[in-house]
């Protein structure tokens, strides 16, 4: 909020959180305004969501909906690890990087121990290598490992990478948590079940995102075993995070998962980012930093292409991940002409 | 969320937030969805926001929209004293209460000062008496002023005695913070403007409610004065309180305080609340607990009223401030017709 | 440390902590210096103390070292209750008053609910009208009861008085915790054994003083229940508590607590107490404020007299518990000429 | 204090923390012990103490001493970086991996960003490329640059080293922290004088450790700029390290510092270490893993002869250091015939 900045054109790639809800999402809002409701989650929608994440889960989960992907990674890890605890996670992850301190903040002081990874996943390898110290009063208790699904480079993690990942942190005693914030855009690129990409793969606590693709403001922890809950419920209302009309947070979520809005708009959005992601390879002056496995493309242009594209309106930021690349997101409501658009003005500079 | 129960018949007059938005409101996230805009609130709406604030408050303010009033109020005294400061407030009052502590969190352990008050409000003189221990280490350390507009028991703070509360708050060199989670309910109820029931009576920083009265989830933290807003936005964003689809937020702001929307409603509520208060006065089972000054009721019923109005699927919370009273609330949304049916169902009690 | 003034005359009475150790705990560090030691605690002092004091209170019980009795309490109470539990204290208690917020800071935000007492102590009763919430995500949860032996006032909690409250505790699924700053003082003054005065009337942790009763710098926390010790040896070493020379301090808690010099030192003081106290009484300007039980006595002495006690290079302060009374506090080391020529410069005033 | 082993013989070169303290600093305690005095830092001593360091590091220091190392560190570093604040340390430094994540504790969650390094010393160039993100919400923003002097291998910062190292921090307003748990062994072996080392080398605030090399529980927090001091001294009362006996670690201090105790202690750990490490180089079997410039030798051995020197009663830990090298440490009262004895079990290995 600090400096205040008014662009909406060509925010388009920027980010997928540029786009608004999807038609779907926004009858939701405006259905639940019908009437009156009990406050702080015990309404309908927010019972509703439980059996249905239940049912898309193929098993009985706990769900806490929440207004931001932020809270909902730093409240999830905060029920998993004790203050003096370790959290083990990719060393560009949203929650090492991009959350301004939040995990620590909501655990009361946890260490977050970042890995190299090989691109922006890491191995159980160098997880086991890194794990240690437990027992030992000198040492912050490794507590808890996170993975970002996409990851912080756009690839996917395959369920078995999951799965071995996983297998090491339950041989030392730690939970598996997954940032899933963009979990529709992995699970669509890898065509596995929600079951599959989760609990039968070793996570016991995802974050939801469902904001980026296709919501207002949704996200939700999802527990799969039920005593990892904890407190919970506290640390979220003593975080101002139990919205008091929290039913239109559910209300979003229900919309969301209901006739297949989110696959479908995954679909789109992965689809976009193939498009813009074979253009770009296209152009001999660009070159590609990684796969391009969803709806994210990372790619290295020169300096003046990027000057261009931003004297252009769009908004390039060298910057990210290390200067090595820009990232471009296609959303759940990218048209191809976006694409063509991009391309089209790449192609005259 | 721990034990969900699903009730919507009724909760009227359990509290003015079981009430969904207003249609203005509703229109505007409607219109917020058009078209793509940059994430976390570098959007139109949110800079639009600072200049409309600054407007209704005759004042340049600095104002950070939030999705809870827990949030504002927690990030407002996060803002304004150190770690181990002490903040002077009602006993019963909100932060104090019921915020499962988010106050204590976010403040990173400062101390909130219960002061007895008579009924919902203080005195200047019973806080002068409270503050103590400036400058020396033993003492946490004399930081912030809270009251609550509306106040715990209904009333409203008078502008004197605002403004005597803050003379004594400054002269300590302490800084004034108002939880107005019913500003617009206490503003209607003096026929004061914003400026004078806030900054000319010494408030130095607000939060500013709406959800209660129309919105969805939107409040605001308004600084009066801008050498306060300090670390802020950094604040904001680890706790997971920086929206990345801010816009949505700031629009519903902007609709709620354009055209006098929030004033429609605010005056409605307090009518209502009105009407229900002299309909429950009239019974003489029944006894007001404290003067109806805007949309809040407070009444002393016979234990089988009570369980009479429940078992007609009403939620009468005995529990409540010590027993003493059942609080009734009246919304912007209330009708004539509600009052009617809740005092009919009284008389056949 | 702020600001540093020297002042070695007269400080008696000022409190117990302005005398230095007793011969029998220096002769023990030492004693203590004599060769290597493991670090952190793992040492024959540190080893034997759990034997000694499982001994003194006849029950197994596990004991926590720490140099800093403001240690001790935040360390105690960070063990007994979540981040977002309930501390429920006499207004004027050490913990709620004297500690800048060390119990806010260890906790992680627990919150103090003060209680008013009659006196120094408070009851059962206002203990049980306050305890209330359990179980409602809004409101702080009700964690531990905490109270000081010496009271605040100097008076000594009856062990009827111990239990009543303990009892109104464990009812309500709280835990008790015991200040012991003044444990021996208390002790000796009720003639009461150490297991009777703690365990037996329902102590589940104790903060065991002895710095004030001729230590240099030593407490101990200690468990009457193994589960309750939780992750104390982590919050600990994470607060800085874990010395590295540990033994030193176990070595003056083994000395302190052998042959009885604990209770040796306690009946002297309390008997100058007593003796001060009595020629306080005596003179007629003089009025005890409370009772005098053990080694602290609070008067209310006229502005001139405490004027003149200043200016022979006394430490008088009025400002002490809302100015209602000056304190005087006997040590292990104050002599009977120590008292007798305070009353003589009193008779001079 | 969890699991309590009692073990006196052969603790020698497990660390320097084994020994007591040296007869100097003793002989202090038991002077200050005589008569009474003004609590919490009040006192002649303390006083005196800052006017010696001021004098030592020809400069007015401010000077806060606590009775742990941790302590001081996680005080100092809470008193220079904001909640949200990034502090760029070496991957093996104590702050990150000793201390139980005291420094995420006493900062409120600030995050520590660590190093590779080249051995124990990181360069200006990796500081320099680690950081970023200055202004932007979403990150932790940089605060502090902190080393440890003697490094975490052993080794010493050379002055232009720290030099580079402070400039590149204070170019990017970061505040240098030094570590200076082993400060004198550092010093000994730089001939430098405490200025050069420090603030002459633009360090800002110093953790100068005393503890090991002659002390029972001393250590000093030292800002080298008075507006650094912030808040500390309410930091330290509410964390429980301002002792009420205080005097007795300052005397501590003074003892040490004066007539060059500090300087003798750690030239003789040197020059224990100096002969240790040269007794290892000449065994064929055994390697040195780093340089030894100090008093703390780090060797690669065969794991029979860690089994054979460990079944000999000696404390050998292969763990330490990723399992790299063993670390043996020489302290100020480490004899030649300790070393010899070593070296003969040695050879008959």
């Amino acid at each position: 909020m600090a400096k205040i900045k008014t662009k909406r054109e060509r925010v388009k790639f920027a980010s997928d959180n540029v786009a608004g809800a999807c038609p779907e999402v926004l009858d939701a809002i405006i259905k639940a305004n019908e009437g009156d409701s009990t406050p702080y989650g015990n309404d309908e929608w927010s019972t509703n969501l439980q059996n249905k994440f239940s049912e898309i889960f193929e098993k009985d989960v706990i769900v806490y909906p929440t207004a931001s992907g932020t809270a909902a990674n730093a409240l999830a890890l905060s029920a998993m690890t004790p203050v003096f605890g370790s959290i083990y996670c990719h060393k560009h992850s949203h929650i090492n990087t991009d959350e301004c301190g939040a995990p620590e903040f909501y655990t009361g002081g946890a260490k977050l121990v970042p890995l190299n990874g090989i691109n922006g996943k890491f191995t159980p390898e160098e997880l086991s290598e890194n794990i240690g110290g437990a027992g030992i009063v000198h040492h912050t208790q490794p507590s808890v490992v996170s993975i970002t699904q996409l990851c912080e480079t756009g690839e996917v993690y395959q369920l078995d990478e999951i799965t071995a990942i996983s297998e090491t942190a339950h041989k030392h005693n730690l939970k598996m948590h997954m940032d899933g914030a963009r979990f529709a855009n992995a699970l669509v690129s890898l065509g596995a079940t929600p079951a599959e990409m989760t609990w039968k793969s070793g996570i016991d606590v995802l974050s939801f995102g469902a904001t980026k693709n296709g919501c207002i403001a949704a996200e939700a922890i999802i527990f799969f075993k039920p005593e990892l809950v904890g407190n919970l419920p506290f640390l979220m209302k003593r975080s101002g995070h139990l919205l008091s009309k929290m039913r239109f947070v559910s209300a979003q979520l229900e919309a969301y998962i209901s006739n297949d809005i989110w696959l479908r708009n995954a679909k789109h959005a992965n689809k976009m980012g193939k498009k813009l992601s074979e253009g770009l390879k296209s152009n001999s002056n660009i070159e590609l930093a990684y796969p391009t496995e969803a709806n994210e493309v990372f790619a290295k242009f020169p300096k003046p292409i990027i000057k261009h594209l931003n004297s252009e309106g769009y908004k390039m930021n060298q910057e990210e991940l290390d200067g090595k690349a820009v990232r471009l997101v296609a959303a759940w409501n990218t048209k191809e002409s976006d694409v063509d658009q991009l391309l089209e003005t790449l192609s005259k500079s």
